[in-house]
């Protein structure tokens, strides 16, 4: 009788439950160079254990939201992160600039400065701004999209002085009337030329943009502007809360591989951070989540 | 003692179950002339019950689809909404042109020219095409889209020569991956503008282009290129299920009647059609949903 060996069985992705195609890159791996984890993707982390979780992946960056890291402290979160040898690769979210009302605008705007502090004492350069939606009973979007470009403008001298970009995230239109006003990077570009490059910048966000027929030519427009890169994939039958609808990657339509290449070309060397909301994915297991990025990563991204 | 008199109960809108706020325009007022009833926002009314609401309801006008005029057959709907004195503002609809399987391309080809003959018999110059989505596995989204330029080119001869428009609908990009690679009017003019103006033109629906920040410079641009507009809300939270996530004109955040605005100042000055997919519309009776449309279209269309 010979004893056999039996083989590890393959690792799960997450959420879908399938085997692992592809082998988990261990720590140290050269291609996770530019990988960042925005920490919304793995919702039940607090900062400390996102902080952990990446550093015993071997993951470099991290996209942190002002939630969590109030929670943690600003200047204990910057020093965690620092100490782990992350890079913040953005700071999630101002934004919300929408308001027809003075005092709710200026309060607005007040939060606003304030996540542009946050954002330079945790060392990040890139504030994410989800702009609005539509205010309650409007139905003027042309006002709500002034609104928002004089929010900037009032923005810009106080992110300058801090070092701080204001990056505009275009939304999928699916969340213009509750979300985000602006709705294309074409929009989103007209609005930021207005501005210093380094004031004001973009994000290229694979599920937001990926449908729109201008999208290689406006992320090659972009060049300079492009403030930060962020993916999750477009999944079918979407999801029925629109705002968890985004996908694992490769769990679905997006060209991921195609859509950084072209950032890429437009000259972006910066991380790439994946951020998905989605039910599913935030129902597993972080360490099983991070495990299933780092390899859809290999498959999918790079 | 002094007998009163009780007014009638106002009527109730569908599906809000809110009451009223404007009276029922009754049959011969001027207000409906240009109000076109598509069939799908009654799903439930076969062809015969879609002509005798319109006429009932003094409407003058009605899109048609495919299945239910197969149903009852195409000679027998083309002679009854003749003798009922209807216009057909629009048969949909065609379309599903992506794969990249040859022969199922050439079949669908086939259907739409069968299509394209089915409009022809029912006296309308107006087919719409649902241009189809990703073909399954693939993320290859230029090429879904050149597929479709390349069908159009096929079938412009053979509508041409039966007096019946292509008519591209540019499809909310909540529905680019399944159901339509054209994602805005800008993309659908640039196509249609390849072939003579009575043989390709677009549809504006204010649902799947209300948030485009391009959709007056767009429609503007339309202008003789307009072949249909159609209506239905954007509402929220958006339903579960995404095909089924139009709203009642009025419940939503587009601004209608600027929209039609626009259409009309494009030169459109042909029907307007109302098409609402949705379960709760849906589920309604087919007469009190269509006195409602009629007050909406009071309130918020013209």
């Amino acid at each position: 009788m010979t004893a056999t060996v039996n083989p590890a069985p393959p690792e799960l992705d997450v959420p879908s439950g399938r085997p692992a195609t592809v082998p988990t890159p261990e720590p140290g791996d050269a291609r996770l160079r530019r990988f960042s984890l925005n920490q919304k993707t793995i919702d039940r982390w607090s900062v400390r254990d996102a902080v952990a979780g990446c550093v015993a992946a071997g993951v470099q960056a991290i996209g942190l939201w002002r939630e969590p890291v109030q929670e943690y402290g600003v200047k204990a979160s910057a020093e965690l992160v620092a100490d782990a040898g992350l890079r913040v690769s953005s700071l999630c979210r101002g934004g919300f600039l929408t308001s027809p009302d003075p005092g709710a605008w200026q309060h607005a705007l007040d939060d606003n400065r304030r996540a542009i502090d946050e954002a330079a004492e945790l060392g990040t350069d890139c504030l994410v701004l989800v702009v609005g939606g539509l205010p309650p009973g409007s139905r003027d979007l042309p006002a709500a999209r002034a609104r928002v470009a004089e929010a900037i403008g009032v923005l810009v001298p106080y992110a300058l002085e801090r070092n701080v970009r204001l990056a505009l995230e275009p939304m999928h239109p699916i969340y213009t009337a509750d979300r985000g006003v602006l709705s294309t990077l074409g929009e989103a570009l007209d609005l930021a030329e207005r501005f210093p490059v380094e004031a004001v910048g973009v994000v290229a966000d694979s599920f937001h943009t990926w449908w729109d027929p201008q999208l290689a030519v406006q992320i090659a427009r972009a060049g300079e502007r492009i403030a930060s890169v962020q993916l999750a994939d477009w999944i079918t039958p979407l999801p029925p809360d629109a705002l968890l609808s985004r996908g694992m990657l490769g769990d679905g339509h997006i060209d991921l591989r195609g859509f950084v290449a072209l950032t890429d070309a437009a000259g972006h060397t910066g991380d790439i951070e994946i951020e998905i909301f989605n039910a599913d994915v935030w129902a597993a297991d972080g360490t099983r989540t991070l495990d299933t990025l780092r390899r859809r990563w290999i498959e999918h991204v790079i």
